[in-house]
């Protein structure tokens, strides 16, 4: 049989394919790459016999999941929120950090400020911090600038990462974020101008693989997010939405209507909203880090997603406002602590179904022979401890495209 | 003016010096250290004029706090708790959890099966996170052994683990940390044991630097925990307590009694026993990751501390059944995000406040001449961002008793 560039044997797989029960575990396995996508994955004993590689790595009986997909981030702006987290425990309140420039506007103003080089630079150590837990495919979002220009920037410093580091960065126009200030109190009139004029120029430049919303109250109404959404589908680009976050706008069902990739956090979506997600098939992005953070009390509807079989993805919401969180690894904690995912859900979460919600599945999100070669190798005893630690690291090594980067090299 | 072994000069400091306001800040900052331990440590203008070095650091503006303190962990353990956590998530009762061996039990199993070398080795992943985010003292409690042999064992592994890295532990004897399964419905006698014979060995050896007990309806009851705390000031050892984690059984006011150096968890501690804690000096250890993982919903009476002047340290709680957490940072975040302390709380209650709880405010916790010259380098625009950001580590750099371990160069 043909020869391929690398063989990782000695491993325990959670492979992830739809065709295998659960997380689709293999005891003794193996997977053989060649031009960076999967040839074999499997049981070693079921490999073709005849297969060579120049490189074989024996992994010690170490466990390898597809690399981790954080599926829903907006890793790219300038500044931080610091200062205004540190006010508000000091007891400020909202009105008076906003009064003082505080809140989405202050990161608006410094994404502005910033040029595509130095948003590039100010969100390389947020990306290494993901890529060092074994995330192989970043989205992230625009919805900073809130005006052409620089959600145009914002966008191609996203795509400079991606030529930056060994990972795969997806896209997202979010130009319909928060209305701008300068437009406050006008939201049609901004979102004309993200459907008339941003929009198609982002679409005309290729920087968007994808078109998302907030729809709630204090941001876009279910009307103007559907103008937003028809204006994506006539330029062929895929939806997803923010979707009843804070409240019940019915944004989960909207996203169905739409055929949307997914609606992302969910908290206050009924049951209507999720039976009609798990029909379109919009996955259901759940965000506990953003839960967490400001310390939300009423928790997605999980028991209706497992009823209607929706199905559940997981990400950061890396964000300077609602979630700081650079750790793929601790929302996976937080999905089920806070939300009670069980650890099957959690990891399919970050991986087959994110991998969905990016509308990638066919490239990525398991070890299935056609997929890119993208692997996390941990040194765990078992899938659990991935889900059940809190703040620790167990990744051994991690590849992408079939191109081993060691963690103890710093080569990551 | 004498030379010295090496200043780390164009540094902010955040000195922690009680004769300073808030966190003690300095802008323009330098230290020196000798012998590793500081020489001067204050504004550069005031530094002595001669000051000669053979290493001289210029930090570029980067901020420098005291070297992190953890004082409350159980870090040594054989085995984890991950399927059992994965068995309650799927729906498995506590009971049935139990009856299948799960539970402390299960752990008490696999630290009793392990010698000295596998629980260190087993060990030193933990302790390598907390030592990647500028820990340099971690205190570790036995307690998973309940019989002489094992809780010498952990003891022993915990000393060996500061052999083998450049950091300082301190050792605490919890043999009353519950009673062991094969004396069960028994737990006078075993504090008979305690009392008569581990303690006074354990004492003998040199092996605790103080010890704690466990307070409590599922432990042991406030007299036994008298019993303890008795006999241990009668071999000169301090003490501290697990009080008021899930019931008021008033083991704040009982540790205030004895004088102990900290009363932890708290979180159903009343008035009164916070008032008498601060009257006593005895630190109030609080420990979100626990609060956090239990899912818990009654905090800690914070505004009880501040009222009456009880000063608030904050530790991981490291351990496999009710924190399996490896980060003082986001033990910092969530002692913000879920207590509502405030950014000088968290970061004096990992620096001063927890080398208080550790009786060793003499020699760690703050940048003052006299003191260890252990500090905690760090990539930040303000302090505030060690507290805001949520699994991300900017460490630059760590120094424990004078010697610089760089983090890029995995020499940490």
């Amino acid at each position: 049989m043909a020869s391929v560039d690398h063989i990782w044997h000695g491993c325990r797989l959670a492979t992830l394919s739809p065709s295998r029960q659960g997380l689709g575990l293999v005891e003794d396995g193996l997977i053989a790459a060649a031009d960076g996508r999967i040839v074999y994955a499997g049981p070693a004993a079921d490999a073709p016999l005849s297969l060579d590689a120049e490189q074989r790595t024996n992994c010690d009986g170490r466990w390898i999941t597809p690399g981790l997909v954080d599926c829903h981030t907006h890793l790219v702006y300038g500044g931080n929120r610091a200062q205004e987290f540190e006010q508000r425990l000091a007891g400020a309140s909202y009105e008076e950090i906003a009064r003082a420039g505080g809140g989405i506007v202050s990161t608006v103003k410094a994404t502005r400020q910033a040029d595509t080089e130095q948003l590039m630079v100010a969100s390389l150590p947020r990306l290494d911090a993901l890529i060092a837990e074994g995330v192989t495919t970043v989205e992230i979002k625009s919805g900073y600038g809130l005006e052409l220009d620089t959600e145009r920037r914002q966008l191609q410093a996203a795509r400079k990462l991606g030529a930056k580091r060994a990972v795969s960065i997806q896209t997202t126009f979010l130009g319909a974020h928060t209305v701008p200030p300068e437009m406050k109190g006008n939201s049609g009139a901004y979102i004309d101008a993200v459907c008339n004029a941003m929009l198609p120029q982002i679409a005309a430049a290729g920087l968007a693989d994808a078109v998302d919303a907030f729809c709630e109250g204090i941001a876009f109404s279910p009307e103007e997010t559907a103008r937003v959404f028809a204006k994506a589908q006539t330029l062929g680009l895929p939806v997803r939405l923010h979707a009843d976050q804070l409240s019940n706008l019915h944004g989960a069902a909207l996203a169905a209507r739409f055929g949307a990739l997914s609606a992302d956090h969910l908290e206050y979506a009924d049951d209507e909203g999720i039976a009609a997600m798990a029909r379109a098939g919009t996955i259901a992005v759940v965000l506990p880090g953003a839960f967490y953070f400001i310390r939300e009390e009423k928790a997605p509807p999980i028991e209706s997603m497992r009823r209607h079989g929706a199905r559940i993805a997981l990400a950061t919401d890396s964000n300077p406002g609602t979630s700081p969180l650079t750790s793929l690894l601790l929302a996976m904690n937080m999905g089920a602590t806070l939300f009670r995912l069980t650890v099957d859900e959690c990891i399919s979460a970050v991986t087959r179904e994110a991998a969905r919600a990016l509308g990638r599945f066919d490239d990525i999100g398991s070890l299935e022979r056609g997929k890119y070669c993208d692997l996390a190798i941990w040194n765990i005893e078992r899938p659990a401890e991935l889900v059940y630690r809190i703040g620790f690291n167990p990744l051994h090594a991690r590849v992408w495209h079939g191109d081993s980067h060691a963690v103890a090299a710093g080569l990551l």
